[in-house]
């Protein structure tokens, strides 16, 4: 039995090409579609090559954002996705989308949620000046980055130059590892919600920490 | 040339007596005077333990709370102090007096601003949900928990258990080994703030990370 797994993305994709390298077609779990708001991703050309299915649902070529989004999530469960990984989606997708995959939706983030969400997160932080900062996977919720947060990664210290390129390149490191790794973690089952603490996520990790 | 400092508490104090431990007499480094809002604080009896002067400045105790920041203001004045060290103050310094010191306080709060400011920080943290949580050494500014960012020390996973007893020790051992680093940076003259840039602080580590 194998655990299907749609993708968003809206630019470069180099999550999606990290999940395709280190996921895809791997324990039974298979990316069967990579969806885009934007017709130009590079993340299309990325899922084309590695052979996965792609659809183009741009905001404007709908009458409204929310005949957009339920285009989109039919898309996705023509297709049976168990999970939905925003990886690099630029768009917040509304409540109905959300509600209509509760629970099988996930986001990587650039900061230390709930420090700094929104599109911004890693140009506020340093503006901000924090010390450290970091990578937050968790699930979608209705607000924006606010879910519950499955894991977390912080790279310190923050380099006194600021140095915006440097920064991305540490984010993109972690995220390329952490965002797989969650998405193993959930086709193995390992990664559920607290009955009791809808805001707990409980992850079982290899070394049995839970 | 001594170097001189004046400690605000409000309760246990148990940051004070990390300073008294690690920096009191040490360096050119004194802590001349400690204050509080609460008469029963345990730190004023730590403080006279090590023979410093103490002073109580309850907020019930004048006209208006600003007559009382005034109050305290003068005191530590009068005891030329070179910096304000807010360990475990839990009230808010109104603006005359964040501009009288201006640059010359420093905060110690358990968690990673600007995530989770304000008095309820781990609590709020642990329901949260989150799996990073931290300490920050701040400069004080008129907001709470708001200014420019001296340093920040995650420790990882929160327990699944989100354990506050375990949790809180944990925090206390960062605390108590990050504020006293932070005072003694400043009284050496290593810690400023970048003229160009009102939040970034620059740290002149020993390892040379500048």
């Amino acid at each position: 039995m194998s655990f299907r797994i749609g993708v968003l993305v809206s630019g470069e994709g180099s999550n999606l090409q990290a999940l395709i390298d280190s996921v895809h077609g791997q324990d039974g779990i298979e990316i069967v579609c990579v969806g885009s708001n934007n017709p130009d991703a590079r993340g299309l050309v990325r899922a084309e090559t590695a052979g996965i299915a792609t659809g183009v649902f741009p905001a404007g070529g709908y009458g409204s954002r929310e005949e957009r989004d339920a285009a989109l999530a039919d898309w996705l469960a023509e297709r049976r996705v168990d999970l939905v990984v925003l990886a690099g989606f630029m768009e917040v997708l509304g409540p109905v989308f959300v509600r209509r995959f509760a629970g099988r939706i996930v986001n990587v983030h650039p900061s230390l949620l709930p420090a700094f969400p929104g599109v911004h997160a890693i140009d506020e932080a340093l503006a901000h000046g924090v010390r450290l900062m970091g990578v937050t996977v968790h699930f979608v919720d209705e607000r924006v980055d606010s879910g519950p947060i499955i894991t977390q990664e912080a790279f310190d210290p923050v380099p006194y130059s600021r140095d915006i390129a440097a920064v991305e390149k540490r984010v993109h490191e972690i995220e390329h590892r952490l965002l797989p790794h969650v998405v193993r973690l959930i086709a193995a089952g390992r990664v559920r919600i607290d009955p009791d603490q809808p805001r707990h996520v409980i992850v079982e990790e290899d070394d049995g920490d839970h």
